[in-house]
């Protein structure tokens, strides 16, 4: 985190409020080698971030029609562009790391400080309401960009016969509370996610029942 | 292209016009293994497509207000999201690649069939408009859209102090031939894609003068 910019290395010959939102773009580039604990269905390496962010991005569209209260769909797009940028600083904190989880929130937000800070001061404000909205899912896009995110991994699992699923621990319960999420935003998301856990279940892909405790969704 | 659908390995149990989708989206999982040209800044190992997209997607909201027509920013976000799917079959072709230029259009069709073929049809029509309006840059949002596009692997170029500038062939006029697309959407964009190449051209990032033929743009 105390690293310098990307652009440092070779500043630009462009300056002013230009210069500010290039070297910006240019630090975001850093997304691109954040791992996350997903394995992609195309080939077996891990996904990240700025792949899972660009999935979602048309995920949104493509199932904007089940959400269950209206939506922005070009808001909501936005949330997920934004939504893991923080990981440049802060890492990814996969689902089922209860350790990493209990620190997340603190350093995401040191992470969104710097980051965000990097945008002329506007913008900085815009983006970071942004990522705010999305965590705090107390808008239908928040709350609709949130469950996009958490179906992703879930069908790179069942396309891995298993992923993070397979995570000491986790059972089908544990899978079942961590997604609710789903469901929240839109009931025919939440009812294929369910079958999705079940299908899992019955082909030895999640430990079947109750064991372990589900924790917080 | 005649490979099975990655969701035949693992065939969802959801069906339906949200199976369909479901299916759709684990498909263009692909896009993150079509390898691009340029290299990433933060990184030394090549792009892919997902990222890239991902990367025009947050380019494109900061960087609007240097539109010189008014744009619907939400509109070419999703231009932006799209405009590369149809390389999860025709394949990348780089920009300095006069021989793979030839028949990509040919092969982008058939490409563009097949893949949005694979969503419900009112989708399928909805997606397919997206990228041809992309591709045939008759409206503000695809023209800001391509420039973007145009722009991106010109700032890894020089993160890269020189990435594919240096290929073969390739001349600081042949980059100004095949860069002015930033400027026709944009002037302050234009302008900055200028001082790139002039800067470029002075640290030997790229072959000086007007040697080669610029070729189309
Ligand atoms: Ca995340």
């Amino acid at each position: 985190m105390d690293e310098p910019l990307l652009v440092e290395r070779r500043p630009l010959p462009i300056d002013g409020r230009l210069g500010q939102q290039l070297a910006f773009l240019i630090e975001v580039d850093r997304l691109k080698t954040v791992l996350r604990a997903s394995t992609l269905a195309a080939v077996d390496r891990r996904e990240n971030d700025a792949e899972h962010s660009w999935h979602l991005a048309l995920m949104v569209p493509v199932l904007a029609e089940y959400a269950d209260e209206p939506i922005d769909v070009g808001h909501t797009i936005r949330l997920v562009v934004v939504h893991d940028l923080v990981e440049i600083y802060a890492g990814d904190t996969p689902i089922y790391d209860d350790k990493l989880r209990t620190d997340q929130a603190e350093r995401e937000l040191a992470a969104a400080d710097k980051l965000f800070g990097l945008l002329p001061a506007d913008q900085a404000r815009e983006f970071r309401a942004l990522w705010d909205e999305f965590e705090e899912r107390r808008t239908p896009e928040a709350r609709f960009a949130k469950a996009i995110d958490r179906l992703e991994p879930n069908l790179l699992n069942w396309m891995a016969g298993g992923g993070t699923w397979l995570t000491p621990g986790v059972t089908a319960d544990v899978v079942r509370s961590r997604t609710e999420h789903i469901g929240q935003a839109s009931s025919a998301l939440g009812e294929a996610m369910r079958a999705l856990i079940t299908g899992a279940e019955r082909n030895g892909w999640v430990a079947a029942g109750q064991q372990g405790d589900p924790g917080p969704a």
